[in-house]
């Protein structure tokens, strides 16, 4: 290096990396650590979830989902360098390989030095090799870039079909925007049914929502090939039940950990090919390694097991924390009970903690309780309904998971579960919960305390 | 007694009184329990907290507010006795004397023994010995009959000015009642700011809400008199510093145990004049005695003292425990951590644990951090300003209250804060915590989340 001055190198401009960056520059000043960033594209700091709301048309300007451009990183004295992508990481020799992807150096390689190193290059979207995949009018909505794309096509593109591939939070969160935008709009799905982040039952009530909102729902199916005519432009989603006629294609098939160049160095990965890091985002075994994001795998407090969550709020919590270690101060991530919020229209979707699977398969016995109850009290003007199923420990009663579908005031509901669970409360614990009661707001017994006392006798019915 | 049964005699037929016994009757049928209710009102498991929405006219019925009425309980073989009221206990001789008020038997005195006793006399609101308080056109809220008699009068008045004496939870509430029904309203309240259950500088924010909503505020000021006309109707309310013209005054100052009974029976009182109960609702050195809803004090988990809280969702839970314990099972009722929420119009307010005066006077030392954020992602439509303050113990940094003002989702939210209280988290804690997020539901730190980590940097900096 150059000055005498400790240089930190992050891979990945988007949540945590920029996050880790901006948390270390307010703890240290560029007299003291060097801070270079490299981004492949051509945005940092932006709010991916919000693509399907853009694409929808609820917010009306790209920028709006940046929360932080090139320039303005720039401006706190860290060395952004957008379109450039890193292509090798030498964590022996301490240093990663770049190549500039745009303008006038295109293809110029070098190596960087770093002493501290933060990979954050988050996840890269499930892209079956189907036929007609890549043709013209098909799209992921991973990033900015994609979700531009998509745009332009749906401006230069008469037909008012759309078909969704996929029925997770990106499958309903984009039937939503093609619905906002006057399409006719099917969801082919391969599970039995949408949200298999739920279990089945509660998956259902989401697909007769998404049905009753005019949505085509084909479940339990695999797509087999995207059809294109002459032109090469997309025509119809053919799968082994149908064909789906189609003007525009979106892909919704989840996301995967970005960790190529984490494998090729070397970097320990996890089953669901996840960075492994330690409680302060380090990567194991690696002192000067740091890790956060989509690209890394999180502890799950229930299951005791790593799995993958990618979500901008875990990025900017990895980020922060990273930043506040590299930066010499001291945060740990304890890890995550798994909460996810979602909604269709105006249908709320919340989990959190186990599936009846998730518990089978760490092998957790367990019973269930679901309930309906309502928003507001029963007599207050708008009162919603809403389902409520609870998953408790067989014996103890401790909470295992939490899954609400409802409207409004349903999906952060959910939040009083996440807490319950990082606290490892039991479900009887959970019934003498003091929540805020009046009637504009819930019944006098929340769903979450109706269910909970479903719950318990549950537990007490299952017996020792 | 005249057979061999065990007879349960309960005194006030609301939420707890007829929780109790409701519950005790699930576990224990009436060839093995008998269960005598006295109720002194017309009205039985009614809620008196959706009275405001009833004046105000969203709800239209005074039926809706009750849950279950007198003859749906007796049909559940409960020998409830309505416009009987207890006018003794005597829990030397297990026996309780009744007084009937109404009908053919009108004054009438007896005798009821009973094996065990449930008190649940609730709360009498406060009434300052004013000159003219007893004027017609002068309203308390605080039962159906209370409600009822309101409405005529409002009915039977061509004016249209309301002065609310009051600024707590029922004076904001009504003041929103009497703007829906399209009148001037004033508040008049002693405290500097309206809602003295939050800090002066939350009470400031609910303050300049109302006053943007048309309501006229008129704070830390004492009513020395509400002045009548030659008719005998209200005037005006009269106060140290200016005279407030009504055409309807309605009181919400706030309610006390009503606890004459068990005082002059020599059970065990608190400071706040609540019965002193066991974790088992059970009355303090009475084995068959049992007392809940708004007649009790209860154990404030943050304060580790009694306090006194009139809420119909502890009612509810101290019914439900008490039935369980008197029906042969076991239920305990742990303690609150004191939250509350409400709204006015469109402005929703929230708290659960100690306030700043709280926190001293039982010697805790505390930092605070307030945080503004909003209610959605920045970006998304609709997205609203919340203030949140939090309050954490110095060194240890455990929370010790949150205070929220804002709107859509704002109340709710401190639902989050109310389950870390009753785990007894730290603010660092509470940074980790894992909540739904999703640009509609929340920006990508949950404003709890920011105030959280507002809270660590202040306990830091307060130093050891």
């Amino acid at each position: 290096m150059s000055d005498s001055r400790e240089r930190l190198v992050v891979v990945g401009g988007d949540a945590a990396g920029m996050s880790a960056a901006s948390q270390a520059r307010r703890l240290k000043g560029p007299d003291e650590l060097e801070i270079v960033a490299f981004e492949r594209g051509h945005f940092t700091s932006y709010s991916a979830c919000g693509i399907p709301y853009w694409v929808g048309g609820q917010v009306s300007e790209r920028d709006e989902l940046i929360a932080r451009t090139p320039q303005e990183h720039r401006e706190r004295a860290i060395d952004l360098r957008t379109r450039t992508e890193v292509v090798a990481i030498d964590p022996e020799r301490r240093r990663v390989r770049s190549r500039v992807l745009d303008g006038p150096g295109r293809g110029t390689e070098e190596w960087t030095g770093y002493d501290k190193l933060v990979i954050a290059t988050g996840a890269r979207p499930v892209r079956p090799p189907l036929p007609g995949i890549d043709a013209p009018g098909v799209h992921g909505v991973q990033t900015l870039d994609d979700g531009q794309a998509l745009l332009d096509t749906l401006e230069g593109t008469p037909g008012r079909r759309a078909v969704v591939v996929g029925g997770g939070y990106i499958g309903v969160e984009m039937a939503e925007a093609m619905i906002n935008r006057g399409y006719e709009v099917t969801v082919v799905n391969r599970g039995k049914e949408p949200m298999s982040t739920l279990d089945p039952d509660m998956g259902r009530l989401v697909h007769d929502a998404m049905s009753w909102l005019g949505i085509t729902m084909v479940n339990d199916t695999e797509v087999t090939e995207i059809r294109t005519g002459d032109d090469g432009q997309v025509r119809a989603v053919v799968t082994a039940d149908g064909e789906y006629p189609a003007d525009v294609v979106i892909l919704g098939l989840g996301v995967r950990p970005e960790t190529g160049l984490a494998r090729a160095a070397g970097l320990p990965l996890g089953a669901y090919g996840g960075l492994l890091t330690d409680l302060g985002m380090r990567v194991r075994g690696h002192d000067d390694i740091w890790a956060g994001g989509d690209c890394v795998e999180v502890l799950d407090l229930v299951s005791g097991q790593e799995r993958h969550v990618a979500l901008g709020t875990h990025a900017n919590k990895h980020g922060q924390i990273i930043g506040t270690n590299v930066g010499g101060g001291y945060a740990t991530f304890p890890g995550v009970v798994g909460t996810a919020v979602s909604k269709v229209c105006d249908l709320e979707i919340a989990r959190t903690g186990l599936r009846e699977k998730d518990a089978r398969a760490v092998g957790l016995r367990f019973v269930t309780a679901t309930i309906e109850s309502t928003s507001r009290a029963g007599y207050y003007p708008g009162a919603q309904l809403m389902t409520v199923k609870m998953l408790a420990e067989h014996r103890t009663g401790r909470l295992l998971g939490v899954q609400i579908v409802g409207r409004e005031s349903a999906a952060k509901r959910v939040d009083i579960a996440a807490v319950a669970l990082t606290a490892g409360m039991t479900v009887e614990q959970m019934t003498a919960l003091d929540l805020g009661y009046a009637p504009p707001f819930s019944p006098v017994w929340d769903p979450v305390l109706v269910a909970a006392r479903k719950a318990v006798r549950a537990v007490r019915e299952a017996g020792w």
